[in-house]
């Protein structure tokens, strides 16, 4: 593919000029809407319109073709069907248009005769160096600047409501709803993006620009697919460094990862979860529905972030401070325990039958004394034992404004979040709401709304404020046998440079050799099956465990070439491993890695037994990862406490298996796309100090070793 | 406690005199707003004020007592301070006044004080015959006659939509909050009653006449307690019969429960879970949210069930198609596979770069070709394969009033629901929105809040064609022992009659029974201590298990003598229990029952093991129930797939575990309040058709047996 110039989304926002080709009079048409909506917002660049059926419309001379323009033109909305849309290309190819928006339906959502179209008209860009968007798209929004370049109903509006937060959405429907509705909740934005077919640039191409936009602080996607991966983690990583939070809606979350087979662990990871896990471990913010993204970017563009997860809830309501408790359990915050110089300032403020504990419930009293709720949320603001303030209230009226107005100042003077929640309905709180959105204070009807906004400020606030998780370095490992796969006799030396303890074994040819290395073994041993045709050992037959005396040992030796044999009559046997028994008592899981085509190397851990069989219960990351993140990992297994040492039994060595497991995952990504699956299963986490020893190991490799 | 007489709510809500005691002139305050909100709503009735303050309010004679009135009274508003209440309800008393709604606030939730005031006025009240709603309340409203009796915000309202859903709520700012924002939607309700600290009259009593009133469809309530376990079942019961829905918000959720001991299965059952699987059991419809709640009665009110789970989608946009696709298989609904003849028939209706697939994409053609997408929601009501059809659209302007009214003409002619997606800004789509909520269209403005309704409307049409769960008749067993504890040996020949296999076995007190009795006996056996102060057998060493010769056998008895009587020197040891052994495989499960205070008795099941000790995976019912019941119950553990035979292994006999279950349950519920606790466990399930063994049992007896 040929290089490109380098996007800059500016030319999509704020073009000198802007040509329409298939401007149409019908004002109601794809054609004529967006003429319409520059003229409404008065844009201020040069408009020309192109379209061979008129000579004018309205105050615009209309061209011919686009050639017949005089001068230079900086962006082409092409408003044209899928028939001509070549030679058009063609002609802004000649006239030297560097951007290009493609409305029209009828490309690759058609099926191969239009994702062949889509793929010439692409050639003729790259030809000729012009960036596109779309086709399949609506147009994009400069918000900052009131310039609407498309046919969205949204831009119907007489106003577009500025502010802090960058919209980019692969889908039309779904970007405009979103901005619609959040602008009628006084949602502010920078830029929205719409890029459809996304045949040039992605979703993804216009977060990039808009990370480095000083006036966009937050970032929201819709996305229906990552064209690249790496892209995608880049995109997140810095937008950590920039403390920019982007809020992304993935769909297609049902369709995927769904039949991934459960008899491999190292299969299970579906494309489905394996985004929901990177997503997780990079801090974006995954909501599931336009609703949670809009109060999502309402608690974010006020910039705040939460110190902890403790919450304080001053309520005129006991029954919404009840909720918010319930609430707050299932969202895994914590109600703040307050302090007793906290709970005497407050019972010095609110009426003797209120309550001073968490949630505070100040009573219908604020009806008549003006200031408690005011007073209340000051003596929270100043308590160092809660993270942040939660006002519910039902006032209305002039109380109702000034209890805001209070909020707002409040606010004003503190870093700590201060969310309201504002129930009733809009006349009679409607002023309040106002005040309050006016001033970008984050404001939900209900308390569900506000316990669940909270829940993604205090998870993406945890994020921010973890240090970089520091990679290991990956072992130089010898790679020295360039076969596809390797069985656990070449895995099992390997693991041991990854931190794992490998049983004592040696693999042996015939009887004599048994004989004389088992002089120095203890017993009881195991025996296995060496070979590169006999990967599911125990079908075989191929292993036998709990051997105790040495007889039994050369008695297993000819039983398992036997087995073996009559399992596969061509297989080459490599020898027989003796290994030493692991008779201490531990707990098995499982380490799988698997290369994913979007993401690369992600691994799975897990426990076996009925975790893994019945409730499918696995951790996935991406690697590379350090010691922390693999902890994290573990941790959110729902088996997690099995190791922390349920009735009477002591604790498993989580930390070395966090360390192996870390030491895995950079070993993988060192190998890149070469290593197609790893799987050591089982692992055996012995009891805390002890370690873990690998029992069994296998690995996948790809064309050729590095 | 006296007999009061029966509580009809039509007094409360359609008096026909009312007098307000502490009237006042001031007409924002909690004596004078109720008299501002019945004359604005033009109250019918005869209307009494009494306040010794005033001679005359407004055009009304003001009374210095109730005693004063001349005529008969039939509901007394009470809006004075706790302080004066003793008074003013002895001359209520003395009126003869039949009804009264406490307003004020100052009793039980402020402690023992208010807590005794409020029982003096209990009391006062039961002597005379008076029926309480109250104290700490807003009063009720009578939509359906506009009559409002109380101070509530939402009184204010020029007019109120009446409807078929009633709301009883125990507090007054949930309740009237719910109402305010429900209305906003257009959702029409008969009554509305606020019971506060529900001194008589409960949210329950309200909910009991509300299922009997004719004009009411949807019952909804908010609350805070269930003073009365069996009424609120026998609610429920009625309102399956009824088919009237009830959608039930409990808060206080993360209260109760939590602590529950795990180290005892019977007592894993915490309050909060309780109420949670008796809900589930007899089909409420619980609700997290007062918006939930408003989404809920929007879906329920218009009084169609679905005869399945499975939906079709038609959009104008892809980006919602996928969106419900994704969320129907988080609620576990299903997206219709359509027939070749539907398939075919939308596709001569639909332009062919839309798609005939489910969700079904009619683009934004519909712009073009008016009638679309009602004739693809007409193809798709007659289609026999969808249960529910989904509409999700964002047309605006007149098109989309176009579009809603062609809804409403499908919608009547034809009893499958149609639930419409309606996204956008209000002044776009504001017209259709309006025309389907006054037509009583469910509609909805995002794919979550609609697949989240569609999924109570689905679970609870299923209920609803559940026939009746027929409860097995409870085997007559005769209990001779009035011992406060039963141990495994008096339990298990219980059991056998409850349809649980128990292993052969016999209490032993000699040397010489044992050697006589184990010639008859297979090994290995099981010996067990059988003492009443010897409960955890295991803690004790009072168990040998897989004993295989009868040396063994006679060696443990001694063995087995000497560690109990170690283990308590003063317990009085009865025997030694010789049992043959279980060695047939077989899956460790528990059967637990705790008499509950408010439900009675409540069984529990589970897994042994990491699913009961990590999971905490536990199935809850309230007995008595069938075996449908009981198979549901078993169904709803995390662990149901080990049952069923995962990974090669044989499934279960879950047939014979469920009828045990029912069995022991309907056991339990005869002996009513006298079985404190029973605990089975492990209770083995065999393979398939071979039954299930109980290996031991205990049950708690309470104060005397039958």
């Amino acid at each position: 593919m040929l290089k490109m110039k380098d996007f800059n989304m500016k030319a999509f926002f704020s073009p000198a000029s802007i040509a329409i080709i298939g401007a149409s009079e019908d004002f109601t048409s794809i054609g004529g809407k967006p003429i319409r909506n520059l003229i409404n917002h008065q844009y201020k660049g040069k408009l020309f319109l192109v379209n061979p059926k008129y000579k004018q419309i309205q105050q615009y001379k209309c061209y011919p073709t686009i050639l017949d323009i005089p001068t230079e033109v900086e962006l082409a909305l092409i408003a044209i069907s899928s028939k001509r849309i070549k030679d058009v290309m063609e002609q802004c190819a000649e006239k030297k248009i560097q951007y290009a928006v493609l409305f029209g339906a009828g490309f690759a959502e058609l099926g191969s005769t239009g994702e062949k179209l889509q793929q010439e008209v692409l050639q003729i860009a790259q030809k000729a160096d012009i960036r596109l968007i779309g086709p399949n798209c609506v147009g994009c929004l400069n918000v900052l600047e009131q310039i609407p370049m498309g046919f969205a109903t949204s831009f119907e509006a007489q106003t577009f409501l500025s502010g802090n937060v960058a919209l980019a959405s692969q889908s039309g429907a779904f970007g405009y709803s979103v901005f619609g509705l959040a602008q009628e909740e006084k949602i502010g934005f920078s830029y929205i993006a719409n890029t459809g077919n996304q045949v040039d640039i992605s979703t993804l191409d216009f977060l990039v620009e808009m990370l480095n936009d000083e006036k966009t602080d937050v970032l929201a996607a819709y996305l229906e697919s990552i064209p690249d991966g790496e892209q995608f983690i880049d995109i997140l990583k810095r937008a950590k460094e920039k403390r920019k939070p982007v809020i992304i809606l993935k769909s297609g979350r049902s369709q995927l990862g769904q039949k991934a087979a459960l008899s491999h662990t190292a299969s299970i990871a579906g494309s489905s979860d394996v985004y929901e896990a990177v997503a997780e471990q990079y801090g974006a913010i995954s909501v599931r529905d336009m609703n949670d993204m809009i109060d999502a970017m309402k608690i974010f563009s006020r910039k705040k972030y939460a110190s902890g997860s403790k919450i304080a809830v001053v309520t005129t309501s006991g029954a919404s401070g009840i909720a918010m408790a319930d609430l707050s359990e299932e969202y895994e915050l914590e109600m703040a325990e307050l302090s007793s110089k906290t709970k005497e300032m407050i019972e010095g403020i609110i009426p003797s039958f209120g309550s001073s504990l968490n949630p505070i419930d100040i009573t219908l009293q604020a009806l008549n004394n003006k200031s408690i709720l005011s007073d209340t949320i000051e003596a929270l603001v100043e308590a160092e034992e809660c993270d942040l303030v939660v006002v519910a209230t039902t006032l209305g009226g002039k109380l109702g404004e000034k209890v805001c107005q209070d909020i707002i100042e409040l606010d004003k003077k503190t870093e700590k979040p201060i969310i309201v929640t504002l129930t009733g309905r809009k006349d009679i709180v409607g002023g309040g709401l106002n005040i309050l959105q006016n001033a970008g204070i984050p404001v939900y009807q209900t308390p569900s709304q506000t316990i669940q906004a909270i829940s993604m400020l205090v998870k993406h606030s945890k994020y921010i404020r973890r240090s970089k998780d520091q990679t290991v370095t990956a072992s130089q490992i010898l790679l020295d046998d360039p076969q596809n796969v390797w069985t656990e006799e070449k895995v099992k030396p390997m693991l041991k440079n990854l931190h794992f303890n490998i049983p004592r074994g040696v693999v042996v040819q015939s009887e004599q050799q048994l004989q004389s290395v088992l002089n120095s073994f203890t017993f009881p041993v195991v025996m296995k099956v060496i070979s590169q045709n006999i990967l599911h050992k125990t079908d075989a037959k191929a292993v036998k465990v709990g051997i105790e005396t040495k007889q039994e040992a050369i008695n297993s030796f000819y039983e398992l070439i036997e087995n073996a044999q009559r399992y596969s009559p061509e297989a080459k046997i490599e020898g027989i491993l003796l290994e030493e028994m692991l008779t201490e008592d531990g707990i098995e899981m499982f380490i799988g890695i698997k290369h994913d085509p979007t993401f690369g190397p992600i691994v799975a851990c897990g426990f076996g037994g009925v975790f893994i069989e019945v409730l499918k219960d696995i951790s996935l990351r991406k690697a590379p990862f350090g010691k922390e993140t693999a902890l994290e990992m573990i941790k959110s297994l729902k088996g997690y406490p099995i190791l922390t040492g349920t009735r009477g039994r002591d604790p498993a060595d989580i930390n070395a298996f966090a360390e192996a497991l870390s030491h895995v995952a950079n070993f993988a990504y060192r190998q890149g796309a070469l290593l197609k699956e790893l799987d050591i299963n089982p692992v055996v986490v012995l009891k805390e100090g002890k370690g873990i020893v690998a029992l069994d190991g296998i690995i996948s490799w790809g064309e050729s070793l590095p």
